[in-house]
């Protein structure tokens, strides 16, 4: 049995610290303190999108992703099928972020009595249907019943050869800073979701309006993987150095990036590539436009790093836009507005940990 | 988007199929029918205790579990740093049931607020402690909030040599059915328990009267994981035909075997081996004792077969108990009484898609 633990019992509510004041980062780090490693085949452990494991002829990344009602998504408009989709394109993001291969998957879920095994029968579907696109074997989970609503987790396994593998710590100053795609929204296709569901609580008759916004709301119900950037920078001959998923907001996935690589970085706030349409629905809904990609999250394009060598080759891809630099630690992360003011960047994405 | 589905929707309850008249292995069969495999390096999916994956010079192992809290643990008698190491081993058991050596492991949890940061160091402290017994590295995971409760997925990856990977569908006729340490235990253990919850929950001034079932207590709240059994049968030049962790009861593991090797049993129940103690207890209960291992679960001790030639380097080994042999499918499932009755074996081991 365990050694007892001094005097103060663990459910005294004397100087207990609540989750939601260390937020969700501040708790692994705090939680995985004490972690070591056995194995020197474990060449990256917590800190990455993935963590790289040393299999003799290639790495093997495993990563993993959790998705609980009420926290990550909402039954009133998530329909089942896209949610299935959904928790496995997040997963298959965090490989590709590491610029791996998506391989093999497994689906964990935790269901209430309430759900049937219909609606079950639908989220597979969507399981499927992303298995089939980008081509991911769904070799296993577990299944249990809950106590109340529905829990998805997802761990994913891909490949990649050992010098192929970028991790979120080898920017360094001068590097440029890109992204794919464009951002910010996903975030306003919840936005009307969210606004369309309100309609509906006050008069279940009322239809809901999501026409003219298929764009936003199928980035928020159905997002997709970027797995091609690997093959668009191998074919110009770009290997990024340092790269991260955007699930919880540019800002701080940027800062991910800077953090673990030891460097600050320059944003300019014009060059965010965002939808036209997707800035006017921003200023509808009363936010800056750049609030949605810093803080919105769920857009999971590829945020990256490139040698400034490399610039000639990137600036023509039309699918990557090049939005900043990386500058020395000690000059901070700054955003350059279109006016020319610098404001320090700050996370204010998505925390796991704080009920939305 | 997806196609939309034929009329009915998904939430009319016109012939609606619950959870629970499916089971747990039900629905996976259900949910998991459509599957499937693009990638030849999957040698093994869904359908034994790891989905094995061909890396090149090894086999990489990969099994996932889920602990909800309510379902799979009471915290009013487990403690945090208990439900840590349980959590983790039984997901090293998974490995070892493959004859695989356990190397990585994920560790996600979906978290309410009422639990504090404290008590989620408690849980680590567990897993911590079981990653350093078994010498597995905690590489990731996933950190959430929970509207209720707490929820645990842990992934894990084993390696192996691919012709070291035992299937529990290698079983044939004449195969010996072994089985290691004692049974039941971690039963009566649970029910001891569930006793002394219900005394306190009646007077809250009682303590907890669990001295003298230290052995029993210790089985359900503290299980280790048979990791050991792989090199003992290796050191005796024994290879299993067929390997399954017993984690829902023995009779339900025995059919599994069966099932998935095309072959029937015929089992002793004079030979299943149980601590004295457990016995008496489970006498008290008003419980077969046998019952206790056929049906009880979460003992993780290892049930395989062997070759009958590998009889006289099993015979002698403590750890190990020969408990009947493989007989053809025609012949069906047996357990023979002490005084020679047959009686059929069926599954009535722990599901969990119905709640205890």
């Amino acid at each position: 049995m365990y050694e007892k633990k001094d005097k103060k019992p663990a459910n005294s509510n004397a100087e207990l610290t609540s989750l939601s004041d260390l937020g969700e980062f501040g708790l692994i780090d705090r939680l995985t303190r004490n972690v070591k490693y056995y194995h020197p085949e474990t060449l990256k452990g917590i800190g990455d999108d993935a963590a790289v494991i040393d299999a003799g002829e290639k790495v093997i990344l495993l990563s993993t992703d959790l998705l609980v009602e009420g926290i990550h998504f909402d039954l009133t408009y998530m329909p089942f099928k896209h949610l299935g989709y959904k928790a496995a394109v997040v997963n298959i993001s965090d490989i590709a972020a590491m610029n791996g291969v998506p391989k093999q998957m497994t689906v964990s879920l935790a269901v209430s009595s309430r759900f049937s095994a219909e609606a079950l029968d639908e989220l597979y579907a969507g399981f499927i249907m992303a298995c089939d696109k980008y081509k991911v074997d769904l070799v296993g989970g577990d299944t249990s019943s809950n106590v109340k609503g529905l829990m998805i987790s997802v761990s994913i396994i891909g490949e990649a050869k050992k010098e192929e593998v970028v991790y979120r710590s080898g920017a360094r100053t001068g590097d440029l800073l890109c992204v794919t795609g464009d951002l910010g929204s996903a975030y306003i296709g919840l936005l009307i979701l969210e606004r369309e569901k309100s309609v509906f609580q006050v008069d279940p008759s009322m239809q809901p309006e999501l026409s003219g916004f298929d764009y936003q709301v199928g980035r928020q119900l159905k997002p997709e993987a970027r797995t091609d950037i690997r093959n668009l920078l191998l074919g110009i001959g770009v290997k990024p150095t340092a790269m991260i998923d955007i699930s919880d907001g540019l800002a701080s996935e940027i800062l991910h990036i800077c953090k673990q690589s030891g460097v600050g970085c320059k944003l300019f706030e014009g060059k965010i590539p965002m939808d036209e349409h997707t800035r006017e629905l921003a200023k509808e809904y009363k936010i800056i436009p750049s609030v949605a990609a810093l803080s919105g999250g769920e857009d999971y394009e590829l945020l990256f790093t490139v040698k400034q060598d490399d610039y000639e080759k990137i600036k023509e891809i039309a699918e990557i836009s090049i939005i900043g630099h990386m500058i020395p630690s000690s000059e901070g992360k700054q955003m350059i507005t279109p006016d020319g003011k610098s404001i320090p960047i700050t996370a204010q994405g998505w925390d796991g940990m704080k009920a939305r």
